[in-house]
């Protein structure tokens, strides 16, 4: 059975274990010919998708306990997997989302990296560098390169740690096994998303 | 005695204790006819500044006893005001530096709330919002709205804390005002940079 997860820049695909990514264009869903279960957050894509006989999408059955309006089906699908910790997606966007006892208590977004680092290119030519991921956290930034590395990256993980408490992080995202190795208490896996896409198949007696 | 601070929006004028802001173009450069002191990060501007008899560049008499490289002339400028404490300088960037009995410690560059609204817009159609300042930080957000405004201002203020420990913070700039008052042991001084120069201007017997 293919999973299919479809984001505004890239489509992730799974299935029995293995997963791996196309760009997000009409072409490559038009290319699957098999029957497939989707989640889609891009405007661009969504006519046709609903107009293929062979693709179903999951969100009607994406349902969560929370009172967050608006909260995006990539978002439910990974807080579906885990019923108690902190999920965080860290991709274009880093969305990070409170679960207890199966209940959603919120979240918020910050701008990934890849972002952060466009955003600083914006603010000055000067500031129009790759971020190094490899600096010292501990000491204080002395040169340009540094300084906005150490401001993309150690907020984040200090926003991560304000909200993680006693909770077990859980990392998905391009930048989530990045970001995994600076905490106790965390694990980084890949096809969270599907994980709970799974899930609601498998109660709903789909699979 | 007229001083001018210029940056790559705006050029800050400081004279008798007034302030003012222009944007940032040659004309209101050639519309000022006294003799005035000036620091410029505006690479657009440069060649034109060298060229003019009334303007005299501060930049060349502006050095701090640091390891830091390239540390911008308006950072050396807020830094030369102060002998002890953080600097934060709350623009289109959030620049912060550590000053330590007179000495540079180092210091680290946030986008600003204004560039980080910008990225959000880029990531997503659903982001492309205007960042709310009252949110509470202290409850998880419930809706897009919120989870933007906490992931934008949040990570800034946790950044913040973990720098000052101790020490006090001394906060210039747009939005320096806004962030002062989620810390105690801070102040909020809109002319820390003319501080500075002045500071400077006396140091070399030029005032």
């Amino acid at each position: 059975m293919l999973l299919c997860e479809i984001g505004n820049t890239n489509i992730h695909f799974y299935k029995k274990g293995a997963s791996w990514n196309k760009k997000a264009t009409i072409k490559n869903i038009l290319d699957v010919k098999e029957r497939f279960y989707y989640i889609n957050v891009n405007e661009k894509i969504k006519s046709k998708l609903d107009s293929l006989e062979n693709a179903i999408d999951l969100e009607p059955f994406l349902k969560i306990d929370t009172i967050y309006k608006g909260l995006g089906v990539d978002r439910v699908a990974a807080c579906k997997a885990i019923d108690n910790g902190v999920i965080v997606d860290a991709g274009s966007a880093i969305t990070v989302d409170i679960m207890a006892g199966g209940v959603h208590l919120g979240g918020y977004i910050m701008p990934g990296l890849f972002a952060l680092q466009k955003s600083f290119s914006e603010i000055s030519p000067r500031l129009d560098m790759t971020l190094n991921p490899n600096i010292d956290l501990d000491i204080f930034p002395q040169n340009s390169l540094e300084a906005i590395s150490y401001g993309a990256i150690k907020p984040i993980i200090l926003m991560l740690k304000e909200s993680q408490k006693d909770k077990k992080l859980y990392f998905t995202g391009g930048d989530g096994k990045f970001f995994a190795k600076f905490f106790d208490n965390a694990i980084y896996d890949g096809s969270l998303i599907f994980k709970g896409m799974s899930k609601v198949l498998k109660t709903k007696g789909l699979i």
